[in-house]
């Protein structure tokens, strides 16, 4: 990295997959703005500038030699957070500080920040102890920009577009609902359960049985986690109906009614998570299987390594008995889970024993000692079966439907969508759950470094200060939303 | 093109869409061979001699020279196959002949190639007329090689290498299914309709009232054309289950128990066409409601040039009324959908809705003169505004699936799918059409340079001597197919 003087300065930390997108769009800005971006106020300003420099900081130095490398302009560095010294003497150096590390993290980064007056940007919830450093980052006239990623993010700036819109001209908000989902592309959905893992899939399977609460036509609706999978309803997008959709209440959908200012107004607040159709019938049966039980079952205390399909055996009430290898085949599972009684009906039996000898649970293969519960086995046979190949795309859709009643009596649907597909260029895919996170979380920091947000304290992008440039930022980056009015 | 003894030569006829893909891969066959085709006797082949030169003929020459720019190895001349010393006098000076043209022209194509003991390839059906070529083109020692694409093509050989597995593992087939469409991307796929045309719609839109028949359980099922559309069913592939498909059969199925071999032992021979769930209870409606009537209607006659709302108010039985613009909107349209007796149900009068706003049938523009009927207004309508953008892929899905009964009483499920996306390089989109067409005619063509193909007179590709080696060469050029037992 050349350093010159007047280049701006960010700092990133964290080397996930997250940072590259990031790392890549500050760094271009400065040739983006010629060709690609809308001649608006943000980006003349970085026109006039020299491009930004970006330091990437990881506990390990190689994570972000990797991610940096063939990125002009970008500097990797060795940074422990923990030190206080060593954070604050990197913080110091920089206009703008980006953090990708875990939400646990943010409150040492943000305290530094505040110290050394530099403003913050993260893709996570702003949780109460951030929300407590506010008054302290006003005093020190600085910006905490939290839940700049995709959800929590973009999904803030399309639905305070669509409200703000719709309040500006005397519209009061009848329905808000909203879907959102990492989704592996249709062609890489090639299993039974048409899902794939880009994570360790323990976090993702967990939300699983998060309990949700929403309101549909006044009425409050709260369903437990242990029937969450059940909740599940078929999905088809009008503007896209290519894809066998289904939606899962996203937890406490109730806050966002005091977030968006519609509380008073909107009959029906819904946030829904998204999944292609089968899933969660086959997930709920899974669960009822046993298959994510996280107790520690007398079958892995005995002191021998079972294999998967001891395992299996034992989760289908049928272990003591010795079975020929040929016999365990699907027509087999799918009659044990009739039998038990873990199914309302055959089809979802069928899909549930596709589903397993997928995951190869019939194969005479050991359990790895390191899986202490059932749940730890089934994690792992995902994480190696349903992961994505290298050329395999995964994709992000996320779509907002609000309901609009004028002060003249007649309703207007309004709808927006983003639907972002991972990027192949020169063999190496970028996934667009990172695109997703990293593009408005570097776009955050664009509108610090070039003062376009002047409010000071702890914000989310529910401010037209905010989400209105960002907006054009993502939009110039190949983000397209599909906005319609009906 | 630098002219090389040693080197063989191909002349394509043609110089439409499915040309360059083939030229290319003829052109790129001795570099392809080191890197990524398997080491098969084929391949061997083309290792040991210098590239294929292509010559691409077309009536108009700047058609020839588009096509051929920046391929090396590719000369494109002006060629009216009509005039049969033209003709004669380039296929001379080549080894082998690919015709894209309209199966009309092949006839005489096929009578110079006869004539200077030259193979042909085409991606059209074998009819009569060619059949009747068959001892001719034996007497001359030469191949004619027809069906060499997708659809006929792929499917054939997809189908004859599970067929003759089977057999050669003494099964008899008892089902067999196979599957094809030619479909948007999901994300292109963003319209009601979930459907674009890439070529004109007329012959995609008469192709909607074809009559079926198949063969289901013994019993054999006929389909009249005007019921086509409302025989679609729902369709789930287990290995695909993102995508919200559903299937019409196409035409005449029983015509492959024979091609096959397998009329004696299939009780169920079914082949259909693939769509995207809901078009065919839209087209369905929108036939009942007047939108593809190829009268030319007293609507056109009276000299006065119609808007395009005239029209649909005219087709909705209220031409007479004058009606505020702002009242035709979805709901009406659907009101008068659902009051006219023309769909069942009121959701799919909601998607037919839709669709003609998409349509934008509700719009004061006037109709261009050049449309006489109906069909014709509505099919410019669908090639205007069910286009591909430049950067939208279209996909190919062809699906087969084979129930297997052995001897010993048990039975297995076979599957093959080939799922192919448009491939996008430099900002330049080849359509997975002209890429699945394309590249088996080439193949073809390849196998005939190596003299891979013994047999002379007309073939198709359902002999184990061409599909082998050609499922070979499209593997190795990118097409997976995803074959599974169960």
């Amino acid at each position: 990295m050349d350093e010159k003087y007047d280049a701006k300065k960010v700092l990133i930390l964290g080397a996930g997959r997250v940072c590259r997108p990031a790392a890549e769009l500050l760094t271009s800005i400065s040739s983006m703005t010629s060709r690609q971006l809308p001649k608006s106020s943000v980006t003349a300003d970085f026109e006039e500038q020299n491009c930004v420099q970006v330091i990437v900081g990881s506990l390990y130095l190689k994570d972000a030699e990797e991610v940096t490398k063939g990125i002009p302009n970008a500097k990797a560095i060795q940074l422990d957070i923990t030190s206080h010294e060593s954070l604050s003497c990197w913080i110091a150096q920089v206009d703008v500080v980006i953090s990708l590390l875990p939400p646990s993290c943010h409150g040492a980064i943000a305290k530094a920040c505040i110290e050394l007056k530099k403003h913050l940007v993260t893709a996570s919830y702003v949780d109460d102890s951030m929300l407590k450093l506010d008054q302290d980052a006003k005093s020190a006239g600085i910006t905490i920009l939290g839940e700049m990623g995709l959800d929590p993010g973009i999904d803030h700036m399309m639905a305070m577009k669509m409200i703000n819109q719709a309040h500006a001209a005397k519209g009061k908000i009848r329905s808000f609902v909203s879907y959102c989902g990492g989704l592996p592309s249709p062609a890489a959905a090639n299993n039974p359960l048409a899902y794939k893992f880009s994570w360790s899939p323990a976090g993702a399977i967990r939300a699983g049985w998060n309990p949700a609460a929403y309101r549909y036509q006044g009425e409050i609706i709260h369903v437990e986690g242990q029937k969450l999978y059940d909740s599940a309803a078929k999905l088809r997008l009008p503007d896209f109906p290519a894809f066998a959709l289904e939606c899962l209440p996203n937890r406490n959908s109730l806050v966002y009614g005091d977030l968006y200012g519609i509380a008073e107004e909107a009959s029906t607040i819904f946030r829904g998570t998204l999944r292609y159709e089968g899933f969660s019938q086959i997930m709920g049966t899974l669960v009822k299987i046993g298959f994510f039980c996280t107790e520690s079952t007398p079958i892995f205390k005995n002191g021998i390594r079972l294999t998967h399909r001891e395992f299996l055996l034992g989760l289908l009430g049928i272990s003591g008995k010795i079975l020929p290898e040929s016999v365990i085949d699907e027509k087999y599972i799918t009659d044990r889970i009739v039998a038990l009684e873990h199914c309302k009906d055959k089809d979802t039996a069928v899909k549930t024993a596709k589903t397993i000898i997928f995951l190869g649970f019939q194969e005479p293969t050991e359990i790895p000692s390191s899986c202490k519960s059932p749940f730890e086995v089934t994690c792992l046979r995902m994480e190696e079966k349903l992961a994505y190949s290298k050329t395999e795309q995964d994709m992000v859709l996320l779509h907002h439907e609000v309901v609009v009643d004028y002060p003249d009596d007649h309703a207007e649907t309004h709808r927006s969508t983003l639907l972002a597909m991972g990027r192949t260029e020169n063999g190496k895919t970028t996934m667009a759950m990172a695109l997703t996170v990293g593009i408005p979380a570097a776009t955050g920091a664009l509108l610090l470094l070039a003062n376009k947000i002047k409010a000071n304290g702890v914000l989310r992008p529910i401010d037209p200060e905010v989400y209105e440039p960002a907006l054009d930022i993502l939009e110039a980056y190949g983000f397209k939303l599909l906005e319609k009015i009906e």
